[in-house]
């Protein structure tokens, strides 16, 4: 008898602060993840902002650290905040250093979007850029279906668990349709 | 008998390795700015990685006096690299510190964008997700003309001194309308 | 004893069928304006498909009369719905023959986006391309106050009257902002 | 002995003038695609403006002709111009008519994009709003490698045939790189 290998998805939040919306969406789907995937989540506080004269030097133990576990993920889940109508500086640094040669470990994977919001418009140009960063990448961003968690401050509750029917819900079918992907592209 | 006052921009370099062509860039544009405009050098590399629980806190002694020399200049240029089809994480990290209440310091603000990447395409992506930045900045980002500075490797000599006299020659046209840009918008 | 010029803002709605919201909040517009403005509404649907052809051998009289509407406006405001995240195909049409030599007539104007749609997010994507396109017509697009009327199916009436008060509020808002950043940028 | 089915792209012109490079370029991909992969030119012309009246009463012949020719092609080749940082108007109106129900014929279609321009530039830009609009659009946008044929007016002879070499390299490679993918998403 065979089981399904189990998917191992990287979850990178975007935002540092303890109370993040973003940490806690990941959080959720950490817990809603379908059968055959499992979420863990990475740190992006520890990294250095970037600066090529380190990366020639070699990459520093966190750096190198955070790439190989997106090397050894077979996806990666963003949730990113919306600061300024993209992406939150934490997470254009791990981009950027998740990027560079030699073997950028984001090549080739399958990835996939959240985001949360106090806004009513939940992310939408976060996404936008985040998007358009992942063609750079050349990895696989899962066009459809999208999930932008508007209004957050309603969504989770004061210990920042998701708490809306709707969202999990919705953020249930993502994660499953998101495993589809996974395994779609690993053919 | 009375002077014009002399117009006093920020300029800000997004990528913090010591050999960038933005750098170098910036430096020819303080070397070649109008009568009447000095620009001078701000320094991302002290900033934290923006991080929200900070902010509550206070801003950091560094950050504070970035957001005080934004909000002493008459404009800001930025020279931005391009990573990943958008700006650096150090440019990103500016622009979030300096985005945030009270009295956000960019608004209002006249800025302009030039860039250079050893691509030949010269940071277009870059600049496009910057001037989206500057909408959500409130800051009146100047539409023309436009400096692209592709193939930098060859316009800048081994000392990053710009010796390509075309871009030498655009770059002296872009300021002066900046010029008349910061002058028109302060009216 | 003198009075104030009155403004005249050209209106454009992206969208052609008779019943749209865009429509319908530009028509909102013109009743809201304030005082000092007026707003006209220039219609799109007889600019034939661009062509560059066409072009060279002289403007048809519909795009002679659309372009010189655009030139003799004080300011334009785009009603535009969101498809395929990004503005109508009549709305690029307009912009795209507005563009063109001799005089292309936004030059210098200062322009505004309002944006309904029956989703939610209520067109940001649609804005968001806009307003990179407005750098290309070296037009004056006002970053703030924003207007997105989502969920546009319950802000209108079944004769297509704005009724939602709030909006409505906001509209005032925004058009009010509006006037006093066409004056500005003429001054 | 079996042989490959033979692959079906449509190939899409953004540009509807009779000199247009990006029509160019489209015919020399014809001429250079890989065996196993033939792409046909689809015109865009004879489509409506959009209306979502028309839409209603049932699709134009036109319309309805183009949408069964992008629904039986095993992928799309997009070749746009760059208008106003954008997709021309003809080529959004053929991907907003492309993209509504029943079945909306791009959903899941392998695409990819190439661009003339005789800026040095390419299309860069038009690119990244084509991409943009493939998310929408729920279709397989290829991410590398990109071709943006830049300083149009040098590569291509009198008779609009492609004659830089270096360019008809780039596109083969380019080519074959899309049969792969094609092939590797209809797995």
């Amino acid at each position: 008898m065979t089981t399904a290998p189990q998917l191992k998805i990287a979850g990178i939040a975007g935002s540092l602060r303890k109370g993040s919306f973003n940490r806690a969406a990941l959080k959720a789907a950490v817990e809603l993840a379908p059968a055959g995937m499992t979420i863990e989540i990475v740190e992006l506080g520890t990294l250095p902002l970037y600066n090529d004269d380190i990366r020639v030097e070699g990459y520093p133990p966190a750096v190198h650290a955070y790439r190989e576990t997106i090397r050894a993920a077979d996806g990666v889940l963003f949730a990113t905040p919306e600061f300024n109508y993209s992406v939150s500086a934490p997470l254009k640094n791990a981009i950027d250093w998740g990027s560079r040669i030699p073997d950028p470990p984001y090549v080739g994977k399958a990835t996939a979007i959240i985001s949360a919001s106090v806004s009513p418009v939940g992310g939408v140009r976060a996404q936008y850029h985040l998007r358009h960063m992942c063609v750079s990448l050349n990895c696989f961003c899962m066009n459809q279906p999208q999930v932008y968690i508007g209004d957050a401050a309603k969504k989770f509750d004061a210990n920042l668990k998701l708490i809306d029917a709707g969202v999990r819900e919705e953020l249930i079918k993502f994660l499953a349709a998101f495993r589809d992907y996974v395994i779609r592209l690993q053919r």
